[in-house]
C-alpha cells in the first residue's frame, strides 16, 4: 500500500486538521467529528446536513458553505458516520427552521441517518430526509437495498443549498432535493480498484485488460467485467444504461466525475465523447462539471451523472456557491 | 495501459475538443492547437501566454480566463509546443500592449518559446519572457539546464495575470512574474510513476516500498529513492530542502499539490503537516492551495511549493480569477 498518511488509523483524524488549517471559511469539530460553516448558522435558514464514509472528497466536506451545506459528517473511509454525530451536527446548524440531512443510499448511511433524526426530534429539530440513489447499474448492491446513491447526491446538494439559501421552507428544500433526486441517473466504471487504509490491500481485484462496468464508489461490482475499451464506447454503455432507465431530452447537467486516479487530461476525453453522444440524440448539455467531485480514493476511472433540467434547477445551480469544492458567481 | 482514451495519438485533440465543448468561456482554437479567452483580447492589456506538454492539467489550459492567462499552447503529452503553434496564440492575443511569455524551465519550452517570440517580434509583437525555475530537487537534470519549473507556475500565472489585468504595462508584469518566482521554491514526491500514452508503459520504476524524493513533473529522477515514509517525514523532508534553499519567513502561500493519482483526503493529511512544520519554524500560512493544479498524468505523489509573500503579492493573489482550474471573488 503506498498512501501518504502517517498511520492508517490516523488518516480521518489527520485528514480533518489538514481540513481545518487548510479553511478558514469552515469550522471543524475534531472530537465530534462534522464540519459546519465558520460562522455558524444562519438565522432562519433550513440547514442542510450531509455525510457519508470518507475518501469521497471533496464529498461532503468540501462542499460545507455558502449555498451549498451547512454540515457534513465524515464517517471512517468507506464506513457510515455515527448516529451521535450525524445528530450533534445537525443541532449545531438547526437555526429554527428545520435541518434537511441529504443521504447516500446505503444500508448503514440511512440506518444511522434516521436514528439522528429521531434523535433531533427528541430535541425539537425538526428534520426531513432525502435518500439518493441515482445509479442505475444495479438494485440491491453490495451495503444497498434499492439503488446506491452516488453522483447526484452533488446535485443535489447545490440545488437544495440555494434554495435553502434563499430563505425557501424546510418543505420546499425537501421536495427539490427530491426532485433533483428524481431527474439525475449516474453510471460509473472502474479501470482499478482502491485500497483502505485499514485493509492494506485492494478492495478487488482487475486484470490489466479488464474494467468494471457500473462500479460503486467504494469499488462494489457493477453489471459486468469487459475488457477495456475505448472511451468512445465506455461513454455509450453508460448514457445508454442511463437512457434506458430515464429517457433523456431538453436541456441536461451533466458531470462527468474522475474516481481520483484518473487525469484531467482523459476526463475531458470522456467529455467529447458524452456531449457528442448526447448532441446526437437530441440532448443540449446546458450545464457542466468535469474532474473529481465524488471520488473513491485512489480508484481509476469515472462516472457520468445526467440531470434532466427545468428552468427552475437551472436557475439554482446557476445561484452562488462558495465552498472549497465548487465556487462561483459571489 | 489503463486509459479512458480513444487511441494514443488521438489524446490531444480529444481532450482539447473536450475542453472546447465544456468551457464556453474558452475558445480552442483545434487546428493550430492553442486556447484562448472566448471573448478575445482585451483593448491595452498586456496579453499572458503559457503553455508546455500536456499531461499537467489543469495547467496550463484551465488557466485561460479573466485574472490568469490570455492564452495556453499544449504540446503533445510531455512534450514542448512548437514555436509555430506559441507564435500563432502570441500574436492572437496581443492587444497592443505586448505579451508576456511564461516559460517553465526545460530546454525544449525554452527554445521553442524564444523562437515563438524573435517570430512575433518580426510582426511587431513585444514579448517579454519569464522563466520558471522553482523546484529546488535538482540542477541540470533530464531535459532541463539548470532547475525545473513547477509549482510556481500557477502562482506566477494567478498574480501576473491580476496585475496585467488592472492594467500595469509589460515591463511591471514581467517584473513581477520574476519577482513571484523568484521568491518561490518547489520539491516533489512520486510514489508511483505514470504512463504517456504514447509510451504504453510506466516511464520509470518504483518498488512496493519505495518513493522519489524530489521527482519532476515528467517522472525525471530526483535526489534519491527512499523507503517510503509517513507523511510528515516527506513533508519535513520537502520543507526542509527549500527552507535550506530559499529562508522561509513570514507569511507564505503554499500549494500542497497533488500529482494526478493522490486522493485529496491525502493531500490534507500532508497539509497539516506541512502547516504544522511552518507554525514550529515562525511561517504563517496566508494563503493556501489543496488540490490537484498541476499534474503528472496519474502519477501518485504530491508537491509542495511555498512563495514568500509580500502586501502587494498577496493583494494580487486575492483579486477576482475567474478560469476553468481556478475561480473566485467575482
Amino acid at each position: 500500500m503506498k498512501k501518504l498518511i502517517n498511520a492508517p488509523d490516523d488518516v480521518l483524524a489527520d485528514a480533518l486538521a489538514g481540513v481545518a488549517a487548510a479553511h478558514p471559511s469552515l469550522t471543524v469539530h475534531l472530537d465530534e467529528r462534522f464540519i459546519t460553516r465558520a460562522g455558524g448558522p444562519t438565522p432562519g435558514k433550513v440547514g442542510l446536513v450531509s455525510g457519508g464514509g470518507s475518501g469521497h472528497e471533496p464529498l461532503h466536506g468540501g462542499y460545507v458553505g455558502y449555498g451549498m451545506l451547512d454540515a457534513a459528517c465524515p464517517g471512517e473511509v468507506f464506513t457510515s458516520p455515527v448516529p451521535d454525530q450525524i445528530h450533534a451536527a445537525t443541532t449545531a446548524v438547526d437555526a429554527g427552521a428545520g435541518v434537511l440531512h441529504i443521504v447516500k443510499n446505503y444500508t448503514g448511511d440511512v440506518l444511522n441517518f434516521q436514528m439522528a433524526a429521531e434523535l433531533a426530534d427528541d430535541d425539537g429539530v425538526r428534520v426531513e430526509s432525502v435518500v439518493v440513489n441515482d445509479d442505475v447499474a444495479v438494485e440491491d448492491s453490495t451495503w444497498t437495498a434499492g439503488r446506491r446513491g452516488t453522483g447526484a447526491t452533488v446535485f443535489v446538494e447545490k440545488i437544495a443549498g440555494a434554495a435553502a439559501e434563499r430563505g425557501a421552507d424546510l418543505a420546499t428544500v425537501a421536495a427539490l432535493a427530491r426532485e433533483v433526486n428524481e431527474r439525475s441517473r449516474s453510471f460509473g466504471v472502474a479501470l482499478t480498484p482502491c485500497t483502505l487504509p485499514a485493509a492494506g490491500k485492494p478492495g478487488f481485484e482487475l486484470a490489466d485488460d479488464e474494467m468494471e462496468l457500473g462500479v460503486g464508489i467504494h469499488g462494489e461490482p457493477g453489471r459486468s467485467r469487459a475488457k477495456l475499451a475505448p472511451a468512445k464506447e465506455i461513454a455509450t454503455t453508460a448514457l445508454e444504461a442511463i437512457h434506458a432507465d430515464m429517457p433523456l431530452s431538453g436541456d441536461v447537467l451533466v458531470m462527468v466525475n474522475g474516481m481520483g486516479g484518473t487525469p484531467l487530461i482523459e476526463l475531458y476525453v470522456v467529455y467529447k465523447a458524452v456531449a457528442e453522444w448526447l448532441s446526437g440524440h437530441g440532448v443540449t448539455i446546458a450545464r457542466n462539471l468535469v474532474g473529481n467531485y465524488i471520488t473513491s480514493l485512489e480508484m481509476a476511472g469515472c462516472s457520468i451523472t445526467v440531470c434532466r433540467l427545468t428552468p427552475e434547477l437551472t436557475e439554482l445551480w446557476d445561484a452562488p456557491v462558495e465552498t472549497p469544492g465548487l465556487r462561483w458567481g459571489r
